[in-house]
């Protein structure tokens, strides 16, 4: 007997839902929380390794990147992404964490708004980087991974242990 | 008038394909085989930073998960992982990336094979992480993604300049 319950070769398969990739990035953002954290105060804005930024630049750029995206992700307003857009940077934890905490509401108010075929559209993110939506965000997801695996070595080599990889609180 | 092609209630919204979510898994192994191959040979196997480990392991445990993980993606077919899982260990470079071009191959061979219901459901990756599949492919190149960054200082702090993070190489 066939399983009429299949997906028909019209309806693309599923990967995984918005709300999924919300939850996915929130919680790789909760881990990166953790990290800001647990990091020592005083190496904060000027430990670094092998000419790198230090973490405080880090965590800006990934702050940033999401702040300024979430119109231009829901519907396309993209503002000029420069040195000028980030405001007044962070000279405390606190600050960064606060601002870090705006974000993560952010981030859940816009989502919603987010039409679900807006996923595969494509849009040129701050009018430099052409591709999908969903493209797009996994970009911004990445890129946080990326940073946050540097701030574990900047963390080692400090003689502290960083947060569990794969420990990932919900937000 | 209404348009009648936007998706309806009961038909769940697509983030990204199962071809779009192996085009991006590949392309991240792309960036990572580059940094491989730029990797000085006489410190691959033996530098580390804070007391982790070198380089080669990182690739080794990325390799190995990816490898060991495509049956068990299919088909719930999930060997058990042990340090035994893991054959014979490189012990150049080039045995590495010999490797990982088995692996690439191996990914691609089995994608077309995953049935698109699959993504969704839940599993006990090799009897340990239970979750959907799509979370574990995540985790996959998530933790590709977090150890490359850690090797990006490491080669940093060795006085070479790392593959560009946006660049990626398409398989």
């Amino acid at each position: 007997m066939e399983n009429t319950a299949q997906p028909t070769p019209t309806m693309p398969p599923i990967v995984l839902s918005p709300e999924q990739l919300r939850a996915h990035w929130q919680a790789h953002r909760g881990l990166t929380r953790r990290l800001i954290e647990i990091y020592p105060d005083e190496h904060f804005f000027s430990y670094t390794l092998g000419g790198m930024r230090p973490c405080s630049a880090l965590i800006e750029e990934v702050l940033n990147m999401a702040d300024l995206s979430m119109p231009g992700v829901r519907s396309g307003e993209w503002p000029a992404f420069t040195a000028d857009s980030e405001g007044e940077r962070a000279t405390t934890k606190e600050q960064v964490l606060a601002r870090w905490d705006q974000v993560t509401e952010k981030i859940n108010a816009y989502w919603p708004q987010i039409p679900p075929a807006r996923f595969q559209e494509v849009d040129k993110a701050f009018g430099l980087y052409e591709g999908p939506i969903y493209w797009f965000l996994l970009y911004l997801i990445d890129n946080e991974i990326h940073h946050r695996g540097q701030a574990y070595v900047y963390l080692r080599t400090l003689g502290v242990e960083p947060p569990a990889f794969w420990d990932r609180p919900q937000a």
